[in-house]
């Protein structure tokens, strides 16, 4: 098994899984007021689905197609949560509702979405103020969903880590010698200590606000994207997920002072209490346990010859490395 | 070595090869006069190189990045064409010239280019309407590059057949046994049967005119993209090429009504002669020989994990054998 972590990070893979003719196309559009299609074309925006960027008379337009690991009874939750967070004045994708009043629909036999078009693009280098924008960002959007009425459970959070890990164990070794050891004593401590139920403060977290999930203009932060993990759970625990992946620099070493910036512009928004602050460690091992577990699993389930590119999950491994060591906030820069 | 040509006829794998930084793109599009960038895509558009749909506050524009596939000193070849063409009113993108009067720049390391937007989406299922406007798009194309001063010998032309083929010849059985001998049987027959030099008109090519290089809107064909094989061959020779590419239905059959009204649009731009028309059927075993041929080196040269799905030679050995079978121009529909 080979892996290529410096030639993946300046690569992008991407896939269109669905063909979408001009004709089905046409008929799809005809529900909206949007006028004529000017020109369709499939994009490199998110690994699960198929997107397209549709301009039509009057604008561009996002498409998504819900391929398979988008489960159906999940899209009333995402589709709602961006209205809901639009309408508090989050930067983000809003539905579109065709004229008979609905935003999903079906297009080539699957869940289909049009979605306002979010000027910006993602970061490709990280700077320290994007890390500042990117908290006071996830701040308002932690606040603006305390009254979103849905719930969805985080299918990936503690209690779906061990399945994972079982399903990949026993080939862990191929990676790195030694890894299913190391993660199954991981998640022996992570599971013994994580969080009880009602002991941190819970809401909507994005879950996955990686660099390419984050739009900018320039040094303002335009918008977030790709709300397909988003779920009800801890919301310091969102943070932890963006320590992992916006201040490590390229050659693994932690930045400490955009992991500052990222929390101190965070806590402007919404503050930390000491709990939280305090459980910022743990949770940001158990978030790279997860993106490492997800990651290692879909290397050992690649199929030969298809289209996108695993991640590498040490990358993850390393990260883990450094949380476990971590004895206190000044690590994250803090007091 | 398995293939898939059922999916792989409804999917489409793409991959963006150079990843752009904002400061980069900003610094590129200083140099035009096309106000501050709202967005920049990676889209599916040509396999060989690097597109984006770039989005600037005057509009939409196509971003090009040459990979290593292209030679730089076949550059303004392509570009100059597409200038020529759109010149004389052939609908295809144009190169936009910077402050300092230059299309060709580089970017991210690559020779880069910014075209204008064309509007339409190319066909995915093909219906007899897109074979005539097709036949009259590549006739007036053929009209208006006459006059274009460059020349480009087509490097996948008879003389470049061998050299792939002795390339892929000890591997052709993993494909299908026997493929190497037939192979050679039918390139003998091409080698010594090609027309001479100066026996038939020639003038500037596409050579690539497959579908997914067609825009229509509605049923008006709006404009031919990638002009990155064009050349200087046999005029004749991109018909052989788009009865191979547009006229065999899914099931492998040859439609000859498609290919009636593919070729007499044309002859109603640029009548053909008798020495053209009869040219047809060898020239278009030719040109299923030369995708065969690049498609079986593709295959065989796939390296395993890569981005792009290698397309099935096999497609163009059934449309081969058709043309062998070819008694009269009566197969392509005309009398």
């Amino acid at each position: 098994m080979t892996l290529e972590p410096k030639r993946a990070s300046c690569r992008t893979a991407m896939a269109v899984y669905t063909e979408v003719s001009d004709e089905d196309l046409n008929t799809f559009i005809a529900q909206y007021a949007l006028g004529g299609v000017l020109s369709c074309k499939g994009i490199a925006e998110g690994v699960e689905n198929s997107n397209y960027l549709l301009v039509t008379e009057t604008g561009p337009y996002i498409l998504t197609l819900y391929e398979k690991r988008t489960r159906r009874d999940d899209l009333p939750f995402f589709l709602g949560l961006m209205e809901h967070l639009a309408e508090k004045g989050v930067g983000c994708p809003v539905p579109l509702h065709g004229n008979d009043g609905e935003a999903l629909r079906e297009l080539c036999g699957r869940p289909a979405v049009l979605v306002t078009f979010l000027n910006g693009m993602w970061p490709r280098r990280i700077d320290p103020y994007h890390c500042a924008a990117l908290g006071e960002a996830m701040g308002t959007m932690h606040k603006a969903g305390a009254d979103f009425a849905m719930k969805r459970p985080n299918d990936l959070s503690v209690a779906g880590w061990r399945p994972l890990f079982d399903a990949c164990s026993a080939r862990a070794h191929e990676v790195r010698p030694g890894l299913a050891e190391a993660l199954e004593r991981e998640l022996d401590t992570l599971e013994a200590r994580w969080p009880a139920e009602g002991t941190l403060p819970v809401g909507v977290i994005h879950a996955d606000l990686f660099p390419d999930n984050v739009f900018f203009r320039g040094r303002t932060l335009s918008g977030l994207i790709d709300f397909y993990f988003a779920c009800t759970d801890v919301l310091v625990y969102d943070l932890a997920i963006c320590l992992n992946a916006w201040c490590f620099e390229p050659d693994g070493a932690f930045n400490a002072t955009k992991a500052r910036l990222m929390l101190s512009s965070y806590r402007k928004v919404r503050p930390l209490s000491d709990e939280e602050l305090a459980a910022l460690p743990l949770l940001a091992r158990g978030s790279a346990l997860r993106f490492l577990l997800t990651r290692l699993y879909d290397l050992l389930n690649h199929p030969p010859g298809a289209f996108v590119k695993p991640k590498n999950p040490l990358e993850y491994w390393n990260k883990l490395r450094f949380h476990q060591q971590v004895s206190g906030l000044g690590a994250y820069g803090l007091e």
